[in-house]
């Protein structure tokens, strides 16, 4: 990096002094997010914007794809609907903001904006489900909800937060069960083939579970300070709130009965999650396949005649060839630029002065790996291509890397305190399922047992925290 | 339509009967729109919301193409910063909906959920904009406002409501007000080009302006029961709120200077503008260009071999061709089937049965006027583009031939007065400019002022009201 740039960087702290800082840096300084003045309400800034904009587009087509359709439910769920079923409530009224005057006018019974929507969604299905000919519904929804919280930070906790929640509805517990599967499935597709975010999938703990659900399942991630980021989830519910709501459907047998459901959801943490997979000193690193711009072109020289043209050409022959690419002509420097856009994490780089363009090439730098090639204009879409596809797997790999380096087959609790105090990262132990156990192991080892993965190992056939028999291995760790 | 189905059909009112009741039965029938347990809460359902996807997505791309960019604000607003321009509170404070409460702890300072966002984007404004060469500012934002109002009806008066708001800055009032232009352009040619709904384009009366803004633009439409639906606002601000929110830049000159503002918003009432302007008493009618499904594939006995496999590869052929097609191979009848998408307003439906396919042909059914064809398989898609051509310019002169029909000049109060009485729709009258005579127009005639249309005529030289030197010719109507 040029001299005359480090000031840019500089302030972006390091990473090895402080991460939470290093972490805050990155978002301010990549234009991703700014305060309102509301604590925990933040404003998704253009770029960030654009980020969370590839992910809806890319999971709206799977769920499409999957038979699923979009709808709108209200902002505002009435007191007595949020308390009808049980376990929810008591998870989530804490969390809630309450609405309590229309105007100036008090209302009669206050309102939360919705924390997550399964009674709103529970309260319609009850109104459009009667017979078998009427399921499954498949339903998902874009929009933002509220939680209370006392803690906030960019992406990772804030009080309002955009994501989806899909609440679907069928006929037997299997299909149900099969859903959340796929659901979880989509997920973890997502995470390793878009936003190189390798992950473990498994089944939470009863502990751990969602709020009202018979089970969670969940991808976790790995960040570079070696903690956990749940990535999605994706509940099933069985027939409990179809019976807390009274939603029944006539059997193809003209028997009377419940419904069974799923939910399952995704947020702009994972933007948060990509920030802290793949960045580094130097700023943001966006995996290709989610960067709003995956190629950047600097005009070098560019007031020498023919270099806007030449650059011009290549970004309207990029865009033409699919790649979301733009070129910045603004009077700022060449140095400038290239170390803006390594801040902004912009996947590639293309150089393009008079040398190249006498020469019929171009200069390009992917943002992952600093490596530079110097590429001919004939064949220029296939070696961007080339070029970007390579960065995703390399990143990937790295990301990769990092799970497998630091996950730890421990036997004993004492082993997992030491190891996760001295290194971080994930404990993988064996667990006999009692709640005691996987208390003690917070209290005592201060890691809280992130999931039961899908891949079970032997470690072993004892619990590691009691001496039981073991009938689960789990991976622990600090989550996020 | 079949004896037998006449039942679905029945259920929706005649709209010479009662115009309110059809409009209500065509959203419930047609699965648009369900009612939730809060008053003035709807729910858009499936087919409602797939119509608003595409309204997005038209003109998302649109916004994109003339260098906006996407942002998300949060959703609540302290009582201060709402505040902070006093045009501006006056008009909205009396319809928010007020949180007082997170979790169980009064909250210091009370926040509203957003009834429109000037406020947030101009304390955004004011931590980014710095200098010229942050400007222009062009951003918009898709979310849910909420106001909260008396009275409600599906699309055309929600509490909680869908839209996009643009804010935009700039460095001078001729661009500021160049952009207020611009963007009133494309909704104009998204009603007409993409809706099939003829506007009227003009500037609203200091009266009927939003609240804080210096000039409000507007693009009128009119329904079926000649009342008046606004399409879409555009609004210039000057520099009202910049001076209010202390929003300054260092110009090229090297002077601070306050920017100058715009916003502008379409919202989901468009949906009820689409529905009163093209169905009729059998239901809904969808413009093809924004219809969810734009052909229904319905087989005929389809138990017959072949049947169901030639319906799936008609659907696969006009799918790969760009067409949003489905097929409907349910056990109901045809007959059934055909009154469905019929209420659904589905533009062109194709019957596919034993006899055709041994012709190779299928037959094309036009929503909006029922016209028949036969039509070869051979050129099938090349025929379903011109019916579905024909049906958008159909529905868009038949809309304009209603406005035109229903627009009368008027050189009087009295004459304005009972030709409204008498037949509705708009009056074309000249008017001095006073917000005296506007009023009494309200009040003797019964009608609003809807625009100063850009297109003015010369339709005599005295105010219609009060008889003194006119200066306008203003649209009054009964507006929705």
């Amino acid at each position: 990096m040029a001299q005359e740039n480090k000031k840019q960087v500089e302030q972006i702290t390091d990473m090895e002094v402080d991460f939470a800082q290093w972490y805050t840096d990155v978002c301010k300084k990549a234009e991703l997010i700014d305060y309102s003045s509301v604590k925990g309400l933040f404003i998704l800034r253009p770029y960030g914007y654009a980020i969370w904009e590839n992910v809806q587009k890319e999971l709206d087509s799977k769920f499409k794809a999957t038979g699923h359709e979009n709808v709108y439910l209200p902002l505002l769920i009435p007191e007595s609907l949020l308390e009808k079923e049980k376990n929810h409530v008591e998870g989530f009224a804490p969390e809630c903001a309450w609405v309590t005057f229309g105007g100036s006018e008090p209302l009669e019974e206050r309102l939360c904006i919705r924390p997550t929507s399964e009674t709103l969604f529970c309260e319609h299905y009850a109104n459009i489900i009667h017979s078998w000919r009427d399921l499954p519904k498949l339903y998902n929804q874009w929009c933002s909800v509220l939680r209370w919280e006392k803690t906030s930070r960019p992406f990772l906790r804030h009080r309002e937060f955009l994501w989806q929640e899909g609440h679907t509805m069928h006929a037997t517990a299997e299909e149900a069960i099969e859903e959340t599967e796929r659901m979880l499935e989509i997920y973890a597709d997502f995470c390793e083939n878009t936003l190189a975010m390798p992950v473990v999938k498994g089944k939470k703990t009863d502990k751990e579970k969602f709020s009202g659900a018979e089970a969670t399942y969940t991808v976790e991630c790995m960040m570079h300070d070696k903690k956990a980021l749940q990535g999605g989830t994706s509940h099933y519910f069985g027939d409990g709130f179809a019976r807390a709501f009274d939603i029944t459907f006539t059997g193809k047998d003209n028997r009377q009965q419940y419904p069974h459901q799923t939910s399952w959801g995704v947020s702009t943490r994972l933007i948060g999650g990509i920030i802290m997979t793949h960045g580094d000193n130097n700023g943001l690193i966006l995996p290709p396949r989610i960067a709003p711009i995956q190629i950047m072109v600097i005009p070098v020289a560019q007031h020498k005649p023919g270099v806007l043209d030449a650059a011009a050409a290549v970004v309207s022959r990029l865009s033409a060839a699919g790649f979301r690419v733009k070129s910045d002509t603004s009077d700022q420097s060449p140095g400038w630029k290239f170390a803006e856009y390594e801040m902004k994490g912009v996947p590639l780089r293309l150089e393009l002065g008079p040398k190249d363009i006498e020469n019929h090439q171009c200069v390009l730098v992917r943002r992952d790996n600093g490596e530079k090639v110097f590429a001919s204009l004939d064949q220029l879409e296939e070696t961007v291509s080339k070029l970007l596809d390579s960065a995703h797997h390399a990143l990937y790999s790295k990301a990769k890397r990092t799970l497998e380096d630091n996950t730890y087959p421990c036997s004993t609790l004492e082993e997992v305190r030491e190891t996760m105090s001295a290194r971080g990262g994930f404990a993988k132990a064996m667990w006999c399922g009692d709640l005691a156990c996987e208390q003690r192991m917070k209290d005592e080892a201060g890691v809280s047992s992130r999931c039961i993965p899908f891949a079970q190992e032997n470690l072993g056939d004892t619990c590691a925290i009691c001496g039981k028999p073991a009938h689960h291995m789990v991976y622990w760790g600090v989550a996020y």
